[in-house]
């Protein structure tokens, strides 16, 4: 890894926004899946996913996800139950209940929250078809109380259809009942818009290649949709006392991710820097994904060399990373002064991978620079608010006068008037 | 107003996403300024506001914010006053704080609530200069804690350029101290990359015309925007009990906004259909902006007779209005049937303008449907959430292997590898 003294370093990745080739596509998709419905749907499922199915095909028979069960490792279950436990722990501590203020006169505001109806999922294939993120899409929906949630990911290509039986499992450990064997463009727009099979949603989230995320955006207003993920980073902040083959083995991990994610190591410490740099390259030599993760580390890692942990802190808030290490031998000293990360590991035992599967939080956390703005995924984003007023009539003919200047000011008469006429029968 | 019987009605309205040429002029105008910054900016305010500036004219001294106080008249500002002590009080109650679950073993799990930065908002020229919207868009990032936050509005045209008092009244009083004579797309460039004038912000928010609306979309991801409002809406749900008067005013306050506003009443009520028909006819004629309601009313506008309320319940879920009354002799009744509403009025008193301007709720909210999947303006919306992991050795020890096994079923041998140096390390 090349290391550089440079504390305003930054590296340009470009974001994917398809062709135009690739939108008018997706654009003839969802127009054909609002028209024809399931008989679109197929048609595409055949020419994509080269899987013949009829509209009774299209769901998950209960007895397939049963039969999953026997098809995966113990160890594999007992693992994923316990993080579906922690993640749910977690979860549910971000609960929020409606609230309100009432006041002596008998008027109340107040906000009501509810959760979101129905949720689709979107669950990639083949070899980007995580449980993990099954888990970190669904439970926080769970939590908020959205009674139907629903999945959909693209049939196994070259069988007879179905789907990865780990899915399925950590489908089901998170309550999905409702599982469509549909992908792609096709997937987003029945989701959106609703098929003879597939009833609409109020909001679709997870994942996908760049159709799925083409069409998400196109169908964003019809329904709501989650963020567009960039590829992955990570941040280290380390002083002297980290470990260097820690750092060195957090930063492949992220790294082994795609050749567009990116690992950067910021510390005061030049010992350390070349340290850790001469770890990559001893770790790097055995990994499976090495030349993933050496082309992800020359174009987009570096380590950085700053006068001070300071200046360390400074260079992080300006990149604004999606994930954030801090290894230095009092890690929450720097929390507070941390503006903008995604999501924050503070010690040399708190490495990524604990978050990304296990711990609780997260693992939908904003790439590229959006940590400045947005969050990571919570129960939140599956809950609405609604305000509530009630005024009573000892309110409005104390304030009436002063929203009718309000409104009359504005040019809104009719506005002034709603208040008006209530005022001139008070006085009758 | 056309009284229908058919508790399935539904009205569409089309959304204007704008024109192709609209999109390049927009386009053309943000490549120019992230180009050019303060010279692109000064060029197109003299192109589309008529009005020739120089760079140190484009922020609002102090001492015309300060003059704006003497051109407003006594009974506005007081109303203001009181205005904004309301929304401050009902969006300070809903502030949240950082939290964290501590382990006995040292795991500490939690999330770290901060407000964005640096906040941008957009406040239209002209006769849409709405001080109660900068109320309603400032306030809640103030509360948030928001500790930069930017106001740009087109300056005056054909004078000598300048803001309107009422506007720099309200913004003062919302405690703005940073305002730019600018507006169009130009502004919301400037807003979202920067110029010699005019720093980043992190989010930009507030209504506009096309061109405002287009730039928003085009500059999102570099910076968070709002969402793009759509034209108002009111569905009254009322039973015979209500006060035909009051119902019809309150329809009117809602058609006069504009002729694609949609003002409905939906009544388990024949005659009290029949009286606000006759009401809306009576009141309406002597409406300034009669000609616009009437038109909102001949195209949006209905009165619905539903069987029973129930009927109307589920009418109301389906088209999740902006706006919900609830005139019936017991309201709170069906608050908890209501699914879908931005903001729910109780009782005869509560009418619409009462929440449009005074009663501390806010007044930007969700429009044509997406109440189904969103909310009014809170408090939250200016915040960003961090996740927090600090993991024990002891919680690694006793989770290594688990994180390890979901790492390596996703065929992620880094991650799973950077926890096992850890637990290699520690049995040493």
């Amino acid at each position: 890894m090349r290391i550089i003294e440079a504390a305003d370093w930054r590296v340009e990745r470009k974001v994917d926004y398809g062709t135009r080739e690739q939108l008018e596509t997706v654009q003839a998709i969802i127009r054909d899946v609002r028209k024809e419905g399931d008989a679109a749907v197929l048609r595409y499922t055949g020419q994509f996913d080269r899987m013949e199915l009829a509209s009774a095909q299209l769901r998950i028979a209960p007895a397939e996800i049963e039969a999953a069960y026997g098809q995966v490792k113990d160890a594999f279950l007992a693992a994923l139950r316990e993080a579906a436990a922690n993640i749910r722990a977690f979860h549910e501590k971000q609960k929020r209940t409606s609230w309100m203020d009432v006041q002596p006169d008998g008027t109340l505001l107040g906000q009501i929250l509810r959760p979101l109806k129905r949720v689709g999922v979107y669950v990639p294939g083949g070899s980007a078809a995580y449980p993990s993120s099954v888990l970190m899409n669904v439970i926080p929906a769970q939590v908020a109380g959205v009674p139907e949630i629903v999945m959909v990911t693209p049939p196994s290509t070259g069988g007879q259809g179905g789907i990865d039986p780990h899915i399925l499992v950590a489908a089901a450990e998170a309550g999905v009942k409702e599982i469509y064997q549909v992908g792609g463009a096709q997937a987003i727009a029945a989701l959106a818009y609703g098929t003879e099979t597939i009833a609409p949603v109020d909001k679709i989230c997870g994942p996908g290649n760049i159709y799925v995320a083409l069409a998400k955006r196109e169908v964003y207003g019809a329904v709501d949709i989650d963020s567009i993920a960039g590829p992955s980073e990570i941040v280290v902040l380390a002083d002297a006392t980290a470990t260097p083959a820690y750092v060195a083995a957090d930063l492949l991990s992220q790294a082994e991710h795609d050749a567009m994610a990116s690992a950067v190591l910021v510390t005061d410490s030049r010992p350390l820097a070349e340290a850790v740099a001469a770890e990559v390259e001893r770790q790097l030599a055995s990994l499976p994904r090495r030349e993933i993760a050496a082309k992800s580390l020359e174009e987009y890692g570096a380590i950085v060399v700053v006068p001070g942990l300071k200046e360390g802190v400074e260079l992080v808030n300006r990149l604004a990373p999606e994930h954030l290490e801090i290894m230095t031998s009092d890690p929450m000293e720097w929390v507070g002064a941390i503006e903008n990360a995604g999501a924050i590991f503070l010690g040399e035992h708190s490495s990524e991978p604990v978050g990304d599967y296990y711990a609780g939080p997260n693992h939908i956390i904003p790439t590229n620079g959006t940590a400045r703005f947005s969050s990571p995924v919570d129960v939140d984003m599956f809950m609405k608010k609604s305000s509530l007023i009630r005024y009573s009539r000892e309110a409005l003919q104390r304030d009436g006068e002063r929203i009718m200047e309000l409104a009359r000011h504005e040019g809104l008469e009719a506005h002034a008037r709603a208040i008006g006429i209530r005022l001139g029968q008070m006085k009758e």
